[in-house]
């Protein structure tokens, strides 16, 4: 581990000592000898908007409060206009019920879908390109000596991934500073929480970049691009269809980052090129993400 | 790419030469060069039962109606005892229809659903766990050679994942033989195709083991476990409701399969240890999986 002053203050970080988040398993390895692990919980969490159960997401369990409004946010299911009166977790029942002042406007065309045509299961995900067309990031310039830097601290700071592994993690940074890191058994669970602390803090997106472990997916860039943020960036690599949302919308769009190489397949004009890939040093293996953690 | 007659025959294998699930991009990379990769394509397929709309599911294209069809025999909408009369793909509307002799009870399920309290859309997710309490899996033994093996042949075989990267493949195998390869850009899809061609074919479970890239979440045990499939194996991680269900089940569970390593959590008592892991290759560079997918 790392001195910790030499570690970034984060506003939020992940908490690997918190024994809610993980448990001890017993089991045999390839010798036959039992092999204590710790491994991440994965617990139920069903969200409410008002009166209306929306979806059980399984998570780790922290920040309930912030996975639910994030979750409700990047679902369209909650508008910046809409007034938030309370968000109730309650922790045995593992409910969270997000107030609102007004019926949603969500809630409305839920209640009018199930009058005239029944209910199709598949209506988040259909209304996920809904919105986007009127989404233009601004064109926020990116140095490559933040990316480089994000990685580097990224990478060392304690969390439930070196802890335990078999786990997503997303950060919301500002320049070379990480500033939320949030983790999850989903990588949308990660982000979400991530857009519930921004809802809560009422931060600013166009200053941020957003750093994440996982795949660069359309619902990826779509969430991103949704929330704001004009720059992603990821260690795992591209989907078609993610970087043609990220070039539309104008999102710049970064993968594969390992060690001192990446590559930029959208917003690449946005890079500013302020230090020289080799004086980036080499991560070592300890902190190296080994697998294919979906 | 290994010699082909060292290869295994597959019923089923992934097609990286097929043009339509892949894309050449072009970038730059972190010398400011125009860098040319491949990115695997990512399409919305819609599926229908019979006259309703379910889902609209994000997949790389192939096998659309294996994806259809293992999706809702998976989600249980569609039984055993449900007579399929058509599975019809339409290339161009991206949809699949799923016919049935008649009207399932899922159907009949959700007209009920609709007219009685409103439409949740965590419906599907809420009833995962259903079904799970008659679910006793055989006690298949599991040669650790055949583990190896495995490993071994499934790293080899040339797959999109080595072609694009940011792809999941699972892998049906019975023995020291992979006999279905599926890739897609969600870990779910390609079970859910492995499900549909099992369900075409036929095919019994109860010899079978599923190896897959994705991490062993409480998802991917049920998914495994419901299809009566008694072998998990992972090179990826565990999360702890994952482990208990495997254990309550009797479904065989084995993570972080790396090399000669790997832990066993659920069904050690199963395990034949018939190889000295020190025997074991160790892999490659090439084929080792690099990052976290999800």
């Amino acid at each position: 581990m790392a001195k910790s002053d030499d570690l970034p203050q984060y506003l939020i970080a992940p908490n690997p000592g918190n024994t809610r988040l993980t448990r001890a398993v017993s089991g045999i390895d390839q010798n036959g000898e039992v092999s204590q692990i710790r491994v991440v919980e994965e617990r139920p969490l069903t969200i409410y908007l008002n009166g209306q159960e929306i979806v059980t997401a399984m998570t780790i369990g922290d920040h309930p409060e912030y996975l639910a409004l994030g979750f409700l946010l990047n679902q369209m299911m909650l508008r910046d206009s809409d007034v938030i009166t309370g968000v109730d977790y309650d922790e045995e029942l593992e409910t969270v019920v997000v107030r609102t002042e007004m019926q949603t406007s969500y809630e409305d065309k839920l209640k009018k879908k199930t009058r005239t045509s029944g209910c199709a299961v598949g209506t988040v995900f259909g209304d996920m390109m809904e919105g986007l067309e009127d989404v233009m990031l601004p064109a926020t310039p990116v140095k490559t000596s933040w990316l480089y830097a994000l990685a580097n601290k990224i990478n060392r700071t304690p969390s439930l991934y070196l802890e335990a592994g078999a786990i997503h993690g997303s950060v919301l940074c500002q320049q070379d500073r990480p500033l939320v890191y949030m983790e999850d058994v989903g990588r949308h669970n990660a982000v979400d929480k991530i857009a519930g602390w921004m809802l809560s803090e009422r931060a600013s997106a166009a200053d941020k970049i957003m750093y994440t472990t996982g795949r660069l997916t359309s619902e990826m860039v779509i969430k991103t691009a949704m929330m704001g943020i004009p720059v992603l960036a990821s260690r795992s690599g591209f989907t078609a269809w993610g970087v043609e949302i990220a070039r539309e919308v104008g999102l710049t769009l970064i993968g594969r980052m390992r060690g001192q190489r990446f590559v930029c397949l959208s917003g690449g004009e946005r890079l500013e090129r302020d230090m020289d890939p080799a004086t980036v040093q080499v991560e070592d293996g300890k902190h190296r993400r080994k697998s294919t953690d979906g």
